[in-house]
């Protein structure tokens, strides 16, 4: 088949960046002076062997971090970067990954290594045979796995532009057979250009074997590999997968998996499902650590890997294709240990490739980004700009030890830099972050179906739930949603169960409103619009109003909804309540929007202070809203006497807004452990009553130590169907409520009854927020 | 106590029209010759004894409608006339209502008048003492019930300005009790003014008692009254009960509602209840039905009845209340039997207190219609203008009997007119008036929470369930109707569970739309925004696009929403399946706008034609929607070589959309027979995939007869949350499918539990909308 032509047919042209990927990421865990740790793994993280993203892999200190498949390498390294960030959160704040393919300073005796204490019995048994075939030391150095697979409308073109092969199955093995054949033969340019590891710690080698600094041992015959005698033909399916069969007949090979060959074909998660399916995609297994990137691989690379299997694709291949899988082994580990400073003896071949993939990118009209040939062909040019020479450069001035501790420790600081956000998805709502957060630790699998929409596939084994903006899922019901988002009916139904709810009515034209006023002018009310948030367009009236604020207030209400509500202000102090599934989790008390003077500073100077806390800014991204200064807030100063550059007294508190909620700039304060219990039960009676499962409903009370029972104890202002959780797990003073954590174990209660994960607090040091906070 | 000085308090002013109301109206039902009926109560109404709208009074042929208790008289009157409605469609189209309060010719055989055959032996067992006291005749006269209560606002203010009356429950009675006293006292001029029975059909007294044309037979005391022994004192609650008891033990009276006064004190349901709870609103009885007005009374007359209780509270009373209410029945029987154009003896008296009234209206502030005080002075000086003046002369040129047959005949046409609407609520979804007009048959109480927003609480014993806009429900989970109201989630949930469903892509610019136009350009493809609803911002390229149409297309689209979709467009026809609970309920074909031509006519004449069927106007408020003349439409036809005044052949069929929704002209027709079971699990089982319970599923289908296993047979487009009912309960051609009845069986399963409902097909002859259409 001519792929040359076939690529660059028209009606498959427009495929041929489809396709879709995979990670997977070996590292060491190491103390934070660069030491192998010699704790278990995080016991933070729920330790099912079958967890999706966090694994261990030979030993107990391999972490193997695991990306699920997706469509663009934006999204691959978007999970990469949240799972490495919940990794070594869940380590806790002792520990980091050792960012190199080749392990820390291992302990003398070989024993010494712990192998993964795994459940399956057979797993650990797999495990020990290895260390004795292999010996742990080798088992130690580590890597990325790097999942590719063409895209099914790519492959399914290509295939109906031709005639020679009928079958969908074959067709598409062939393609992935080339590929590969292809990669092993000139595999040795992507050892030039990202192998990483040019030395090892002392007494890793049992013998002396390796002195000198090469570009890379783990890619060489010194590192990761079977015994000579390991042989299989990639001239077919049915000649490799009989080959396999063999050596392990022959006792060269224990399982399948542990053929440790540069590329693997895969046929889906299990090996049996090459035979079974046909290759479904291929694992690129001889990529090193780059130590220079936080998630051990650049997007760059990926790129350059994507286009480099594309190339392969079209590169015409010997004709003997054993031989020219022998071939590119040779030439492989004569690149391996080149000097990691010294020309290639490829030079020549190397600029070749590189030529004929730009060639390539032009007349398939690939989209790739422009300085991905400047960049390989200055590494070409100069060996000291190759990962190898960078890190042997590096390393010369102290140790590869110490480099590799410095690293770490800069990864280390960036993961703790901003705990509560989520790297990766710091677009997405707080609450989303952190209930992605919770559920990567736990091991639920996430999917973004809508990134936009914050809406998640969440899926425990077979059990998948749906959720959006972090807590509306399939407990609740369609109706109670709409019954929450409409304050009409919610105070109807209130009412109707006996709860004291603000009385008031509902009007849907200025002049109706206005015409009420005797109704509302002598006593405490509230103007506010029929259905939004966030506070807008609300005026309160405390001591009743004269017509034309009353007007005013009113003008303001209609310019947020076609409908408004004028109610009875009821005095006292607003809580808002969580309640999940009849239980209250948190109790806040907001504040609204305040400073605290000093004598000395402005109120604007104050604000600025105030809003430099990291914790506050803008859009729900961060746990706190920055106050603003805009003209509610004049306003409201104005109405005490005071101007922006007024200097209040010392621990004088000025507010700057009449209403407390978060969104403009309000503090919260978790008061859940001080409200008595019969308030919470009247949230709970009265969220019930609406037929909700999850919500924030608003008390008015005016004192909690009245008894709830009391007339006109309390008031129900509102309730809420998607509560902000992150400001609760966030709060400005008081302790955390992980409400994400409750969502999870209500969605997922099987996870509570497995006895491994009651431990299920991510290791996220609340204290480090609380003490930035300002106060 | 000074009820003058309280009533003007600055404090009371602002509540004094804060009301409740309630009606019962009762009718003989009728043949369409005015002779009374000879069935049974209709089948169709759901025929518990318990039923909250529609019942039997004495007679089985005496119905009786009672409205819920509303909080304005507009709510009143919407309600009676829905109830009035569907009791009218219920009985078939051979019954109408008699409008009179005297019955129709009776049988001459006492016993031939039917009692009511209610479960209840009780019940019955009380009837048949009733025809042994006072036969049969008397009580089939009819008459309205107006159930009137002060506002508890109201009550509770004027209470607060006094300190006289301690104690909240003897206030409100001393308030009650001094209404009912005057209102005893002056009600003769509710008799001059609304009495209505000024003739009895032949043979309706035993012993013709009475020859002569009066006002009010039924207000006399040849009406509906207890025996002259019959006696209670209204000075006291103590006393009234007392006196009732007594009554009762004297065997006066068979039970305490046996007491047929003019104004009953009601403590609530039951009889027990006033002296348990107080008095909690006064039933006005002394009411004839008002045959001028389709529903028994007008709202002027209950305006006028509601001004006349605040006056009568504001008015001073006598000093012997016994005596007081004693001469009120002397004077209410002198104007009963006065003959109806007769000027009536207490003109003076009553002049006055049209002019005291006036004067209340003035310093309280009231607003009341404009018209009131003139139209009463009219009736006042003009005998003729009351109702018993215009229906006697009315009847002079015929006969009552046929003037009542007639004004039957025209309200039953207007209940048949458009039977589809419920009368009281037609600025409602139709949807939702169809299911409101279903719930109030089937006996299910239906309160409007919110109109606006089509919020009903239905409530049948103690089940309540909220539903809004007709089928949003508590079935459905919350998360499953966000995942319906995103196009991108659902297709991505529906290929996961590898159903067919366009490929396409999502974009969020212009730009990158653009950047993929070689991904559709040569393949059938669609352009829609990614949210919006009823086709707008779609187009379909069904031979690929031109660079310059895609753009266009991409434009449009972006106007209606920040996301678009561009997708493969699947050729077929596209069906909409109602799923219901794992059923499909119907199936829908729709075809888009369109004219038959008939070689003669324009299409614009043709389009104005097909839009003068009765079925078809503007918003979801008829059961087809108007054919517009647009820009689209306009487009269209150029894109066929037609203009708006080209004449198309004789059979020939214009599109006008390219679009099917029924919202832009289409035509719906009923093809749930037609389409093979295993298309509709495919439907169902898309529908369960979502987790959905209500569901508009729509599926390409290429050829229905091709099983729906092979390839690319169907294709799903959309799932829709709240699915549009009245299309498929009205559709242009085909069969009715009365989803709204399968939402109220599936939201209260135990209606069909119940022996007696499985009867439950509304009375609307269908094919009288059917042959209105043009086909």
């Amino acid at each position: 088949m001519d792929f040359k032509k076939m690529l660059a047919n028209n009606h498959v042209k427009p495929y041929l960046l489809k396709a879709r990927y995979g990670i997977e990421k070996e590292s060491q865990r190491v103390d934070l002076s660069g030491n192998l740790a010699k704790t278990d793994h995080p016991k933070s993280i729920s330790i099912r062997d079958e967890h999706p993203y966090i694994q261990r892999d030979f030993s107990e200190t391999q972490m193997e971090l695991i990306t699920p498949v997706t469509e663009t390498l934006k999204e691959l390294f978007d999970y990469l970067a949240a799972i490495h960030d919940i990794a070594c959160r869940s380590m806790g704040d002792n520990e980091m990954l050792w960012p190199l393919s080749m392990p820390p300073q291992l302990p003398k005796k070989d024993e010494d290594i712990v192998i993964a204490k795994l459940k399956s019995v057979e797993n650990v048994r797999y495990r020990q045979s290895l260390s004795h075939l292999y010996g742990r030391r080798k088992q130690m150095i580590c890597g990325i796995h790097f999942n590719f697979e063409f895209g099914d409308e790519l492959i399914q073109a290509l295939f109906n532009i031709q005639s020679e092969i009928k079958d969908y199955r074959q067709f598409k093995e062939e393609i992935y057979l080339k590929v590969t054949r292809n990669y092993l033969h000139y595999r040795w340019i992507v050892t030039y250009f990202y192998g990483t590891s040019p030395n090892s710690e002392e007494n890793f080698f049992e013998e002396d074997s390796l002195k000198r600094a090469v570009r890379s041992i783990r890619s060489s015959k010194y590192g990761f590999t079977n015994s000579d005698d390991v042989k299989v033909s990639y001239s077919s399916i049915q000649n490799y997968l009989s080959d396999l069969s063999l050596m392990i007949k022959r006792g060269l090979l224990l399982e399948e998996k542990e053929l440790y060959a540069p590329m693997r074909l895969r046929g889906g998660h299990h090996v049996s499902d090459l035979a079974n399916h046909g290759v479904h995609y291929i694992e690129l297994r001889n990529l090193d650590l780059n130590p220079f990137e936080t998630y051990g691989i650049s997007y760059k690379q990926s790129e350059f890997l994507h286009l480099f299997l594309i190339y392969l694709l079209w590169k015409d291949e010997g004709n003997n294709c054993d031989e020219w899988v022998k071939l590119g082994d040779l030439y492989n580990d004569a690149v391996a240990l080149e000097h990691p400073l010294e020309h290639t003896q490829f030079e020549i071949d190397a600029k070749k490739i590189i030529d004929e993939m730009e060639h390539v990118v032009e007349i398939l009209d690939l989209s790739i980004s422009d300085t991905l040939f400047v960049h390989l062909r200055d590494m070409l040019m100069d060996p000291s700009k190759t990962l190898a020479g960078r890190l042997y450069k590096e390393s010369e001035k102290s140790s590869q030890s110490k480099v590799a501790t410095y690293i770490a420790k800069e990864n280390y600081k960036k993961s703790w830099d901003k705990p509560y956000q989520l790297t990766g998805f710091t677009d997405m709502e707080l609450s989303t972050q952190i209930l992605m957060s919770d559920c990567l630790q736990q091991g639920i699998q996430v999917e973004v179906l809508d990134r936009q929409d914050q809406f998640l596939k969440l899926q425990l084994k077979d059990h998948v739930e749906y959720v959006k903006n972090g807590n509306m899922t399939s407990k609740d019901s369609y109706v109670s949603s709409l019954i929450m988002e409409n304050k009409t009916v919610t105070k109807k139904i209130l009412q109707q169960h006996e709860f004291r709810v603000p009385k008031g009515e509902e009007f849907q034209t200025i002049e109706q409103a206005l015409r009420s006023y005797d109704l509302f002018s002598t006593k405490p009310f509230v103007v506010k619009p029929k259905s939004t948030n966030y506070g807008l367009g609300i005026s309160i009236f405390k001591e009743g109003s004269n017509y034309e604020d009353y007007q005013k207030a009113i003008t303001l209400a209609f310019k947020e909804d076609s409908s408004i509500l004028l109610e009875e202000f009821i005095k006292g102090t607003e809580y808002r309540f969580f309640v999940l599934n009849d239980k209250v989790y948190a109790v806040l008390l907001r504040i609204p929007a305040n400073v605290k003077g000093d004598g000395k500073h402005t109120i604007e100077e104050l604000v600025i202070q105030k809003n430099s806390n990291p914790l506050r800014g803008r859009d729900h991204r961060t746990p706190l809203e920055s106050i603003q200064l805009g003209e509610l807030e004049n306003l409201m100063l104005k109405g005490q006497g005071y101007q922006m550059d007024s200097i209040p007294e010392n621990d004088e508190i000025i507010y700057l807004r009449e209403n407390s909620n978060i969104s403009t700039g309000g503090d919260s304060i978790d008061v859940t452990d001080q409200i008595p219990d019969e308030y919470k039960k009247i949230a709970v009676d009265a969220v019930s009553a609406l037929g909700v499962e999850i919500c924030g409903i608003d008390l008015i009370i005016e004192n909690t130590e009245v008894p709830a029972a009391n007339k006109n104890a309390y008031g129900i202002i509102e309730a809420n169907f998607n509560p902000s959780m992150y400001m609760h797990i966030y709060p400005y003073k008081g302790k955390s409520r992980r409400l994400t954590m409750n969502i999870i174990h209500y969605l997922f209660p099987e996870l509570l009854q497995s006895q491994e994960s009651k431990v299920v607090k991510l290791g996220v040091p609340l204290a480090k927020c609380e003490s930035t906070t300002v106060t």
